[in-house]
């Protein structure tokens, strides 16, 4: 079969045919409506929106969202509305990070920064966030529009803290924690709690699913970050090595940094001050004789198991049992 | 009087003593609002915060808002808050348009891109659009969020098209009304129907303040532009001849275009098509010789007399003649 840009690496695990067979007819279901959405009759705009539709990415929130509807007690169309609400608002929170990344590709594909320019690509972003908050006013009540409109301005909270700690080469695990806490986790922590809620699950089952997803994303960022330092660029799907390049200190570096005695951790600190496209191979040696990305992957382990731990208060379920190797996967993953 | 950045000149039309008899309490309840809103616990954001706070403008749709909440039966506590919602969603569209337009000072303060950096700017107009999402969601129905994400949608697809054409010499009055249209005329139409319908005015009336205010929003962008090219910096409070530098084809330039003949036309061309800093002043003479900024202005305050007519169903009232006065004090606004 002829490889193309959008399909995962062969090796994807086995997780993402059990996610099909419980919830492939949901899933779809939800593109439908997102594919619905985005449309324009500004033929400028419907070229753009067509373009980023190519982003096909793991669908990860939308996946969340439903799998915990399902954990939880059935999806309704509520939360097919919302998984497609927070796929948008995570493609809108891509493409504004292109712009900041000054990145190339996304998932093999040009970004709209690359492809476009930097203003269509900063205004394609607020069409992306404001047209998902017209879609979720589109349910009955404004839970939905309170939930993803706290999430998300979490989420900018917390890429703000990254881009002011660009640089800081003594930034602290904690701060680093809470910088994910929100970029990432914060949007997760959403999909499991409307999940939960718009199942009518009762109220502590809703704050453990919220915790579930929380923990999951921190795990699931983990992973990305380790990735991005010692990832393979195709398998990826995108550019590597860009933390290194905008000086955004992640676990494993903390952690490389906290433990390399001298001179080394001068010479660590002498690379990551003055970056260039050979950091990241440069690195490579220090990072072999170090315990920092198994550490790091140990952390995103320790999380996973929080998260599925907080699956406990459910009936068991398949859906159930999936949430928990999402997590398992959202940690090891290598795409 | 020692005069403050944020003073308006000191010919400031009558009319906003008018607003500030009428409605200067409940101004200053939704500026409170605003005020307990912006904070935020990471104190990066909160001096984001606290510096944005001086951009404080005209307060033209906060204003349009409680005047027709006013005019149309009352303000309640709701008309406050979206009063706060509107203005935050402008600051956010501010602050994305000074990354756009790489610009320097916003009424006479310097914009957060050359306080901080673009990537500060985009993530933090982004905080503003999702918290402003977040505080519409605090009413009781997704009226308002419905309301406000559908009119910031045609925001972004208004600004879009204006990149889109940025260049193009031969744009169209038709485009260019309709790129107006989206970019500015839709915040301001919001807020007609937001201040009617919350005053639980009929149908029709909701939909005449409707329109009272696009036609409004029209005739204020209009104005905006011709300041754009001829209007006095100081008194503007902002960089002037950006259109121009940006090549973004205007009301009064389209119109001298239109009527100059050779060999004006082409010299006018070659300079849009070569923008530099003496551009305004190089192209003031071919304005002069021209019918252009009248006839801008005229078509201003032919749509100010547009939105004054839809006031027509009104009953009378002091807050339905300032209106009335607001019209044209945006087609003429020297500021």
């Amino acid at each position: 079969m002829k490889r193309t840009a959008g399909d995962p690496p062969t090796n994807a695990p086995g997780v993402l045919a059990l996610v099909e067979e419980a919830i492939g007819a949901d899933l779809l279901d939800a593109e439908g409506i997102l594919a619905e959405e985005l449309h324009s009759a500004d033929p400028h705009v419907a070229n753009i929106l067509q373009h980023v539709s190519r982003f096909r990415g793991k669908r990860l929130r939308p996946m969340l969202l439903l799998l915990t509807a399902d954990a939880c007690g059935g999806i309704r169309h509520e939360h097919k509305v919302l998984a497609a609400v927070v796929e948008m608002i995570h493609v809108a929170t891509l493409v504004h990070d292109d712009v900041l990344d000054e990145a190339d590709t996304r998932r093999h594909v040009a970004t709209v920064n690359a492809r476009w320019n930097n203003e269509t690509s900063v205004l394609f972003g607020d069409f992306l966030f404001t047209h998902s908050f017209h879609l979720a006013a589109s349910l009955s009540t404004t839970h939905a529009c309170r939930a993803i409109g706290r999430a998300t301005n979490m989420v900018c909270e917390g890429e703000l803290s990254q881009i002011r700690e660009r640089g800081n080469l003594d930034l602290t695990e904690e701060t680093y924690f809470r910088i994910i806490g929100g970029k990432t986790a914060e949007l997760c922590a959403v999909c499991g709690e409307l999940g939960a809620h718009y199942a009518n699950a009762e109220r502590a089952v809703v704050t453990a699913m919220e915790d579930y997803a929380r923990s999951l994303g921190l795990a699931f960022q983990i992973a990305d970050d380790v990735l991005d330092l010692t990832g393979n660029e195709w398998s990826a799907g995108k550019s590597l090595g860009s933390d290194l390049a905008k000086q955004k200190l992640t676990l494993p570096i903390i952690r490389l940094l906290a433990t390399a005695g001298e001179p080394g951790v001068g010479e660590i600190r002498q690379l990551l001050a003055h970056p260039d496209e050979h950091t990241r191979e440069k690195l490579a040696p220090y990072l072999e004789r170090s315990d920092a990305v198994q550490y790091s992957v140990d952390r995103a382990l320790q999380l996973a198991a929080t998260a599925r731990r907080h699956l406990e208060c459910l009936p068991d379920s398949r859906s159930r049992r999936i949430l928990a190797e999402i997590a398992e996967f959202a940690a090891r993953r290598q795409f």
